[in-house]
């Protein structure tokens, strides 16, 4: 059927690379971005093929995470299922967040996933200068403990914002999904930045997927590390390797 | 299956929009940022569900018009059969050249499609300043007549740039595809839209998709009119009447 077909013109073509996306809509045509200039590529034609998966109705990760809203589980197993239909080698989700259900999405759809929170940890663990790590991501997923899981296993210290700052975080990605995000709120999210690094960070984290277009690198006061980054070079790489 | 799920899951969510993109990657990121832009959404919730079947390995549209190349149909009837397997409602590409083959590929997937180009010319004949329109295209898709065609069509005469500022047109397209756009290419780029002006032309159409990322509206010397933004309001109006 259609994944026989997809299966021999990989061969000749590369993999497709499944981007399970659309949470938001932003960091899916942001992470989209990225992988493209990840890729070594002068033609059209020697660009990766993709196929994104862009469910915005998918219930608010956030929420879920804290038990007061709808499991986003049924969702994203109906998305990661279209990608494996349509013939995807392995699939990425553009949304850290997510990462919470994809253990549980794998045990209903048998298709690997590139973890971008393992990637991250990964990385950081082989960049000496870094004995820590300041987190800026969302309630939901500090609250999953996703990054300070993967951070510790890989010997690298968390540092996660204190309530106040925490609360300013939530306003700044909120404002980024509505594009309402003002400069005094910019300002703020850098401060909050400053205070990680007071409290000890060696780099920011952008760990979540609306912070790198809150913040920029010459903005954040320590090396501002995006995890959408790097996963896209990972995927290239992979998908290099599949070929 | 599958689109029974879909076609039930529709009536809550909305329709699933299909995007034939990839040709090239950076015009698809570019169209799926308009149609973002183009939604009125306060949280990703109230955005359109998208799915984006990218794959660049697409022959060369421009090349396959003139005929030296590979003809693309078979490609562009595989991208749009996964489209219309994963349940999307309609599709649009977000690249003109391959306008010329999509009656084609309407003629083996059963899937409607949305015009970039009828929609231009539709939205140029109702603005009453518009006589006669310029093309900033590639040479296959004014070979290939498809604007010229839609604007007559409708009313509008479309004015087309002298051999040499073609070749200019046609290099500027191709550094935007390999992201070497210089200063001077695009400085070139105007000088040619000028001489569109200068022929009759009360618009420039941004008839290839790369152009928009080449010159900008605040640089061309009429209004700049971007097909990828009329075809990015057309599907949010016609996703809201499906629903």
């Amino acid at each position: 059927m259609t994944s026989d077909n997809s299966a021999a013109a990989d061969a000749a073509q590369g993999p497709l690379v499944g981007i399970l996306g659309g949470m938001g809509p932003a960091a899916t045509v942001d992470f989209y971005s990225k992988l493209i200039a990840a890729t070594p590529a002068a033609t059209d034609q020697q660009h990766l093929r993709v196929m994104i998966w862009a469910d915005p109705t998918v219930p608010d990760r956030s929420q879920a995470i804290v038990g007061r809203g709808e499991d986003p589980t049924a969702k994203l197993v109906e998305g990661a299922q279209k990608l494996k239909d349509a013939g995807a080698a392995f699939y990425v989700a553009a949304c850290n967040g997510s990462h919470a259900f994809l253990p549980r999405v794998r045990e209903q759809v048998e298709l690997d996933y590139v973890s971008m929170i393992e990637v991250t940890a990964e990385h950081l663990s082989a960049l000496p200068y870094v004995k820590a790590a300041g987190l800026l991501a969302t309630d939901a997923t500090l609250s999953a403990g996703l990054y300070q899981d993967s951070l510790t296993a890989f010997g690298v210290e968390p540092i996660v914002p204190q309530a106040a700052d925490q609360h300013t975080v939530m306003e700044a990605i909120y404002a980024v999904k509505a594009g309402s995000l003002t400069t005094e709120l910019r300002a703020q999210l850098i401060r909050v930045a400053q205070s990680l690094v007071a409290q000890g960070a060696d780099v920011i984290v952008a760990a979540c997927t609306e912070i790198p277009l809150a913040m920029t690198t010459e903005e954040s006061p320590r090396p501002l590390v995006d995890p959408a980054v790097l996963l896209a070079n990972r995927v290239v790489t992979k998908a290099g390797t599949l070929r």
